[in-house]
């Protein structure tokens, strides 16, 4: 849908949507991201993971908000959107577990933008996005605000 | 705190508070979880960085949202408090950029507590987790809501 063309805050509407591509998960990402920074057993040991209320190995729900991210990064960069960061998340709820082998993808919808009242060189804008996995049940809903450039000269010092 | 008892979702009150260890990010910790999951400039490349909103190379959100899940998985673990998962964030706020070596930790507050209606291996709690770097400013505002085992024979099995 880009045109090779940098688009900023004003170039994003209400009612614009994006669709990602999908980023497979494997056994071995879940079990390296739990290491790093989510070590419980349902996380770690298959045989505890069974026994769980999730009912097998499955992803940190931090892992998965990470993956999320990847799948906008990417499809940000490729529409040539310039995103600044987020300034927070209105809601966030884990629908489903992931489970190895799991390919997510999202949908991502604009509901609204407000500009910046402190900073010329950037707007909100108001999304919701929907990943979910290869079967097409919804893993994550989220309503975020992210922060995108409008393209002034100090944007980029 | 702990005296070596398990303690289930019983065993948990409004009022409750838990202060974490903490843990240092360095540059190669923000440079990994970005190249993995959130490829931005400001993420990757100093220059870049210095020249963005945030004015140095910064660590994503999501990477400090999973330092921040560590830091809680240590403390629950430590506490033997059988945390199951989590069902959602009623709110998380990035308050600040964290930068290579800060350190973080946490304060969680319990505000309110509700069992579960549908399963009775778990109730839920809710909490305020306060994510501050070194200075004691907070980094992350985070309210959420835990889901915590209440020891029935069942909920292992």
């Amino acid at each position: 849908m880009s045109d090779g063309t940098s688009r900023f805050w004003s170039d994003v509407q209400p009612g614009d949507t994006f669709a990602t591509e999908g980023i497979t998960i494997t056994r071995r990402d879940i079990l390296e991201f739990a290491a790093d920074f989510d070590p419980q057993p349902y996380h770690l040991e298959p045989e505890a993971a069974e026994a769980s209320i999730f009912g097998g190995l499955c992803a940190s729900g931090w892992h998965v908000t990470a993956v999320m991210m990847r799948l906008l990064t990417d499809e940000f960069l490729a529409q040539r959107i310039d995103l600044l960061g987020s300034s927070g998340v209105r809601s966030l709820r884990w629908k489903k577990p992931v489970f190895a082998d799991d390919t997510l993808s999202s949908d991502i919808a604009v509901t609204g933008k407000t500009p910046s009242h402190s900073d010329d060189r950037y707007g909100y804008i108001e999304c919701d996005v929907n990943v979910k996995n290869q079967r097409g049940d919804s893993v994550i809903l989220l309503s975020t605000s992210l922060i995108i450039g409008t393209g002034t000269e100090a944007a980029h010092g």
